[in-house]
Order: structure tokens, then C-alpha cells, then sequence
């Protein structure tokens, strides 16, 4: 036990209370001598983070409703912008779970400090994806993502990362795969936050049911693992056992899968590279796969093709992908107040990708932009989703 | 292209006029500038193996058949036995596909003589595992499976071999996995040689047809793996798209998939630790599997328990493997029998697992077999089996 301490991770979640990071805090939870939380981070709920801080004792907050700030403080404790809490010498591991654009900053900020991040916020990378692995490249910093398919992707190319012919990268299909087109239209909010397998937060949960999240995804495996956009093939398998694939070029595929849990690929990222054994997670019962109905003694993992006309979200992600230059960070940009609008109840699910499509018909891309022409490309297409 | 020579393989393939043998030429013909063929050896097919010798010309020879031998002697190559070109100091590497207990020396004297080998006789193994795998890891050798299921192990546990819970070894079923069991004890050697998915050469298609070839292979995972028979599970999986999946600690599951085609695990194991291209190799249509009837517009991986009271072979080389000493040897040894005699029509298919069972039954094992304690086991069992 003496040298205990040492093998100690200190980490930092930001994001703390949203979704991914209370499972990140379940992790830590149930491996309490092999990570110390020294710093938390949360955008509002107020209430949630007090019960985290008084649990986990961090050194260092972060909140972003300025008026309940200062009740949060305390001699116990400094509150710092996410990040500075993000570049701390005490910290190793900063996990970056805000979602939407507000990660970008805290992920370069721990990038540049040489931290190693566990990556759950995937618009960070959908924005300013050139400009992250590019400072990630020059420090040496592995971004190690905690999102389950992006988990796949990396899991499968652990101990050969050279060869790669195409990923193969799975979907769920969302709430609405088999809703005809027009019944989209409909959709009301309650009905997209519902989600078939996975249990996330609402922005992803509505990127899931646009299909937004697959080509988000998409362009952040493509920067993650140098893959060109068109070696990247969606396939909606609703079971979300296969949480994706990676064909190599001698035509062999290796695939990760598990029973849909993002508790796992979060603690995969936390211990890697090794594995920590957990007893309690359910196991994957091949003659007993859930979420398909039973055909004779067999159980099926599926697969179909995705449906671009009723889901052109995941058209215009790929096409906005494949461009480069300014048009990813105003897909993200647009798709996040486009989503906000429709939680809001003020458009329809299908003005979602109305909406980004517009935007991005009207912009003007510059290539291998900077990091200021990414924020204004971001702001323009706020603006321009707005009005 | 100076120093191209340096990066050549020299290869003896022993069994090189069966199946996996004539598939291994195969990779070596579309590598001509990575592999030299400097020995091969055969059983009885001298007009094949004349083709080889004049396509490849290998320096050295072994054939089985006495009568002929003394014709395939030249000036050109050397005859030899299997077990003298295995351990040749002119080879690089051994690749092992003679059926049966045949392969059992050359392994042998490959391992003891430092070579790599690419094993496709797993026989070998299941009557000698804890032998093999000792002399191997004292000289450091690694076995190199060619069998897909093996193969697709293997590559799993690539890039991290520990914290593995369990192995999940997949089966195509066979022929006759939906025959009912009164039919079975009817079926032909040549219903029995039509396997639904692979080409095979006919000792281990018949092991295919009453799943011994699947117990074999658990034992071999068993002692090239360090995994214990309870950590391994059968699954049938009639497509056999997956072709094994290793389940870790932490209950991430990575699974190997390719068209059925013995190429490929030929070729990783020739390469490795390469991956080399195969353009023409048909690749995974996930949207389009074939094998299972179309379900509206998904495609599917189906998967269901073995059925052991019609596959009593599978529930045999089970009980055999976990009972470990000699057993393993005996099974190997009355199958191979059973199988020969029920190819010549002597006796009837549910006949095989009877004289294996019956076989297992009267014998006396001894634990930490010696080699001499196997090959008296073996001899043993031909004998019971055979009166």
C-alpha cells in the first residue's frame, strides 16, 4: 500500500453536473483510492454541485450563473474560470464534458498546459477540430474520448493504429427510424428527449434524434484518427450493442461492443490504458440480445442503411464535414441554437436541419481557419439562426 | 528496393497440398517479393505437390508416401522429414496444416528449434497443449493461429492481452444445425462434407458437422490464450461473420469480422505484425449480410445456444478439456478414428461422439502428461476405437 498515492489520478470534471459528468462521478465513486477529484465545474445547477462538493471536496470550482457564484464559496475551496481549473498543475486528467461550444475553451486550455483530456464535449472538435489535434500533436497530449462510439473506434485501434480502410460507425437511429417523413414534422420536444437506448443529456438527445450527432460524430473521428470523411460509413444498428468498427486494409474488422452504458467507455478513458474490472455492469447475453423481437431460439444484432432524405441532418454534417474550413464550426453553431429553439417550442424537429441548412447555404468558409475565425464564423451563424 | 531482400520471409509450409496448405500459396502468390518458399511438405498428393514444386521450388521436401517419393527426388531440393525442414536453420517461419496428430512433431521441432510457426493443426494442440505451450514460452516462440476463430482471438486480445473475463467462441452450427436429432444418426459423408460457410479441407469439415472442431478449438484458445475452459463460451452464429470475441474485465467486448475466407488469418499470421492490403477481398456489406432472410430492409447477425444433447461431441471435448491430462489426447485420437471410419462409410455420424465417449470413459488419464504419456494415450485410443 505504500506507493498507493502515487498511482492517485487527480482529476477535473467540467461539466460536472450534466449527464456525463454525474456518470464520470459514479466512476470515481466506485474506484475511491485511484482518483482524487480536485476540481468541479457545472454551468447551473446549483443545488447538484453543492451535494458533489460536499461529497468530493474539490479545490477548485467552477459555475457560470454568476449570482449564485458567490454563495459557492468558501475557505474550502477557489472559484476559477473552467479554464484555469483546466490548466492547474494539480490537475492530470481533465474530463470536458460541457456540452456545445463552451467546451472549446477549457479543452485548448488544458491541451496547451499538457493535461491528458477525456473529450465527452464532441462540438469542441466539430468547431475547431484542425486546431485542437494540431495542438494536441505538438505537446503530445492524447485526446481520449469518453463518448461510447468514439470509445469503439479507439478500443478497436488500440495495439495497431496503421492500416485503416474505413470506420464503420454505428447509430442507434434515434426515437424516429421507422417515423415516415412527414410525421417528423410533428415531433414535439418530449417525444425527441426520449431515446431508445442511450440515456444522455438533452442537447445530445435531440442531436441523436436529427441523426446530427452520427455526422458530429463523424467529423470528430475523422480528426481523432486521421481518417478522410469518405472512409467513414454510418450504419444505423438500433440495437446499440456495436458501438462501431474499424475495417482494416486486409479486410479484417475488429468491433467494440457492450450492453449501451456510457459508464464504460468514461471509465475506460479514466484507467486506460489498463482495464478496471466491474462486476456489477450487465453482460452481454449473445443468445439474448435486447431490442429485437424474437425470432425462433435466435437473437440478432441488425443493420440498415441511414435514411438521409428523412434525417438530411446527418447529409449536411457529412457535406459540412467534408469542406472543411469555417462551414463544421457554423454546422455546430447553428445546430446549437436551432436545438434551443426547438426545445423552446419555437420551431418544428425538421427547421432543425432547415435551419443549418440555410446557414450554411449563406456562408462564406475560410480554410484552415484560426481560432478567431472560428469563433466568428460561430457567432455569425448564432446571429444568422436567430434572426 | 536495396535492402527488399532483407524483409523476405522464407516459409515452410508442412501440409502444403490440403487446403490451408494451398491457401497459404495463395497469400504467398499475391506477395511473390515478401515470401520464399524454401520447404513444403505433403501427404500423398504427388501431382499436386509436383505443381508446387515447379511453381515455388522449394530446396527441401517431405512426402509421406514412400512408393513415390523416391520420383520427386532432384538435384533441385532435398528430401527430408517434416520435422527436419520445420527446424531447418534456412526457415524463417513454419506453417503448420497437416491434419490430425501428424502435425504434433513438426510443432515440436519448430518450436524447439526457435521458429515462428503459424498453426492450422489444432490437434496438435488439444493432444498437447500444456506440452507446446511449455517449450514455447521457454524459448520465447510465438504460435501463431491460422484458424479464423482462433485467428480472431488473437487479434482481439492485440494491443492488450490482460484483464480478459471471458472468451466468446463462435460456431457456424454446421450443416445440421436445425436437422432434428433422429435425422442425424442417417447423414452421409457427403451431407456432411457441405459445410453451409466454409471451405475446408474434409478432416475438420466433419469436426465442424458434429462441433467437435469447436471443442478443439476451446482447448486450444485454452492453452494459447491462458484462458480456463469455464471462461469460454460457445455461441452459434450460422453467418459466421464474427468469428470470435474476447469479453474484458470491465465488460467491453471486442469481436473479429470478415467474410468467411481462411485468407485472411493466413495472411495476418504470415505478416504480422503487418497488416498487408487485399484489394480484391470482398469486404463486409453491413446493410446486406449475407446468410439470413431478408427482414424488412434490415440485414442481420443472428446468434443462439449450441445445442449439446444433438452435439454431444461439443458437451465431450468440454468435459474433456476441464478434465485436462490425457484426456484431451484420447479425444483427438478416437475422433480422428471415428471421423476416418465414418468417411468410409463403416459407421453411422451419431457414431463419432459414441466411440468418443465410450473411448473417454475407459480411459485412464494421467495429469502432466509427458510427451510419451500422450503418444501412449493416443496410441491407446486409435487402438480401442478401431476393435
Amino acid at each position: 500500500m505504500g506507493n498507493m498515492r502515487n498511482s492517485i489520478k487527480r482529476i477535473a470534471i467540467l461539466g460536472s453536473t450534466g449527464s456525463i459528468g454525474q456518470q464520470t462521478l459514479d466512476v470515481v465513486r466506485s474506484f475511491p483510492d485511484r482518483f482524487e477529484v480536485v476540481g468541479l465545474g457545472a454551468g447551473k445547477n446549483a443545488a447538484l454541485l453543492r451535494k458533489q462538493i460536499k461529497e468530493f471536496q474539490p479545490r477548485m470550482l467552477s459555475f457560470d450563473a454568476a449570482d449564485s457564484r458567490d454563495k459557492l464559496s468558501s475557505s474550502q475551496h477557489r472559484i476559477m474560470s473552467p479554464a484555469e481549473i483546466a490548466a492547474h498543475p494539480d490537475v492530470d486528467l481533465v474530463v470536458i464534458a460541457i456540452s456545445g461550444k463552451a467546451g472549446l475553451e477549457p479543452t485548448l486550455a488544458a491541451i496547451r498546459a499538457g493535461k491528458s483530456i477525456a473529450l465527452a464535449t464532441k462540438e469542441a472538435i466539430v468547431m475547431a477540430g484542425g486546431i485542437i489535434t494540431a495542438e494536441a500533436g505538438k505537446r503530445g497530449v492524447q485526446i481520449m474520448p469518453i463518448d461510447s462510439e468514439p470509445s469503439a473506434i479507439w478500443q478497436c485501434l488500440r495495439g495497431e493504429e496503421q492500416g485503416i480502410e474505413r470506420l464503420i460507425l454505428t447509430a442507434s437511429g434515434g426515437p424516429f427510424r421507422q417515423m415516415p417523413a412527414g410525421k417528423l414534422e410533428t415531433v414535439t420536444p418530449e417525444q425527441a428527449l426520449d431515446h431508445p437506448t442511450w440515456k444522455m443529456g438533452p442537447k445530445v438527445t435531440i442531436d441523436s434524434a436529427t441523426l446530427m450527432n452520427k455526422g458530429f460524430e463523424a467529423i470528430e473521428l475523422s480528426w481523432l484518427f486521421s481518417v478522410p470523411l469518405d472512409r467513414i460509413e454510418v450504419v444505423i444498428h438500433p440495437q446499440s450493442i456495436i458501438h462501431s468498427m474499424v475495417e482494416f486494409v486486409d479486410g479484417s474488422v475488429k468491433a467494440q461492443l457492450s450492453i449501451p452504458d456510457m459508464h464504460l467507455p468514461i471509465q475506460y478513458a479514466l484507467f486506460y490504458p489498463q482495464r478496471a474490472p466491474s462486476n456489477d455492469r450487465p453482460r452481454i447475453d449473445f443468445t439474448n440480445i435486447p431490442g429485437v423481437p424474437k425470432r425462433s431460439r435466435s437473437s440478432a444484432l441488425t443493420f440498415e442503411p441511414p435514411d438521409m432524405q428523412r434525417f438530411p441532418c446527418l447529409r449536411l454534417a457529412l457535406e459540412a464535414g467534408r469542406k472543411g474550413g469555417t462551414y463544421p464550426a457554423v454546422l455546430s453553431a447553428a445546430d446549437e441554437v436551432a436545438v434551443e429553439l426547438f426545445m423552446k417550442g419555437r420551431i418544428g424537429f425538421m427547421d432543425i436541419p432547415r435551419l443549418v441548412e440555410q446557414a450554411l447555404g449563406e456562408h462564406d468558409s475560410i480554410s484552415n481557419p484560426s481560432l478567431d475565425d472560428v469563433l466568428t464564423a460561430d457567432a455569425w451563424a448564432r446571429e444568422r439562426v436567430h434572426s
